[in-house]
């Protein structure tokens, strides 16, 4: 069966969360109902490389699937139109590509990139984005939100920002997390890590934003990653103002090598 | 009663439009309500520079007000906190400042200026914009619109682009009108002109959108300028593209001025 990459955006306002729920609307639910009216029975899931939670929106988000070769092959040329069509305004699909066998939206995923927006201005949010824009209600220094980023750089024990999970590893590499102001003076964050555990990204801005308008210090962030375990003192910030912007894979030229690489392994063990 | 400029915010989505409607959410009827509570009875109705239909946003609606002295000096320091805290989310007031009983949003505005955001990507909207976005089913040139744009700009009467209106001018100045790619692929309209007769901006752009996917020719926008009534060729482009962005004033020492020259002439003539 062809392996198909779709990337997806979406408004996580309407959703709970990407991940399929028997009885609530669901990114993937929604996706996988339009993909199955195109494709009929579909035997496997999507996978997907970053499971948003409920109110997370996505601009550069991406799954893969497994569809039978025949109506791939069919309805392959007018894909993004047909499922324009059959899909709700608040999901859409912007690519839908055949990929190798070995391109696994979840594991072959170099870096994750989220932004969050957040809004210190005394009328609030701007009504036009108030769907993904978090209104604080005290002013904020970008200098201090800043210092507070600077901390959070690089591989760490993440545990005091992530939710427990069994046997799970809280260890984790940003490799980008810095603050700016864009022209609306909307304050942006850009946060790029090889992966996140569960609610990390809202962990580490709701404890940014602390020292933001100033009741903390800078280095409070950085001072909790000596902890092994969920700090209750970290505020988890909204879902509504995270957006996942883009998912980082290996080049095909890479991921060409690899698969021939795996090719001479299985070739000399056998 | 000092008079009060207010510059304002909406989301026209769940609004029909600016003007109050006894039975209707409108945003004036909104905007009323929340002055109304800070305020008490408002003598005065609300004069508007652009009175937005039903679903048009606005990032710069501007308003003016006049309002009792004694609320006004206690309430004006924290005003837009407390405005911010009655209004919905998808009305937000900007600024609001006390100006010459000589200013009037809508009379001594010197232009306004609209953007219609239309995206003809294959799979439609953004999820995220798509409040504020018209999907164009067609891909769209923007050489073909500017052609289009270039032969609308200027003094003309706009007759085919106006719903019909008793013993009101349809000669308008347009002294802006332009389409731009955004860095998302959105195609952006920009039109300003001294004022907009109703229903002006959608219908030019429902117009040159036939130009711009090709069903029209480049001169055919222009050529309605030689009606002296609506055309009924000319198709009204949905409201939700469409956002009121700036409204024009003279600087303050202008007001000034003009202030200074009414009142030497009241002398003359006394």
């Amino acid at each position: 069966m062809p392996r198909v990459r779709l990337d997806v955006a979406y408004d996580g306002t309407d959703f709970s969360g990407w991940a399929v729920q028997p009885t609530r609307r669901t990114v993937a639910g929604v996706l996988l109902e339009a993909l199955g009216r195109l494709f009929g029975d579909l035997p496997f899931g999507m996978v997907v490389a970053g499971r948003t939670d409920a109110g997370v929106h996505a601009t550069g988000q991406v799954c893969h699937i497994d569809l039978p070769a025949e109506p791939w092959q069919a309805v392959q040329p007018t894909l993004l139109r047909r499922l324009a069509a059959l899909l709700p305004g608040d999901v859409r699909v912007h690519a839908a590509a055949e990929v190798p066998d070995t391109f696994d939206a979840r594991f072959s995923a170099t870096f994750r990139r989220y932004h969050y927006r957040v809004t210190d201005a005394v009328h609030g949010a701007e009504p036009l984005r108030r769907h993904d824009t978090l209104a604080w209600p005290r002013a904020l220094d970008p200098g201090l939100l800043n210092a507070a980023a600077a901390g959070l750089v690089g591989e760490h024990d993440f545990a005091a920002f992530c939710r427990r999970k069994e046997h799970a590893t809280t260890v984790r590499a940003i490799n980008r997390l810095e603050w700016a102001r864009d022209l609306d003076g909307v304050l942006v964050a850009t946060v790029q890590a090889d992966a996140f555990c569960q609610a990390m990204v809202r962990s580490l801005v709701g404890a940014m934003l602390h020292v933001g308008d100033g009741r903390r210090p800078p280095e409070w962030p950085a001072s909790l990653l000596r902890l092994t375990a969920r700090s209750s003192e970290v505020t988890v910030a909204p879902a509504h103002g995270l957006t996942l912007v883009a998912v980082g894979y290996p080049s095909a030229a890479e991921f060409a090598t690899r698969a021939e690489a795996t090719r001479r392994i299985r070739t000399l063990s056998s």
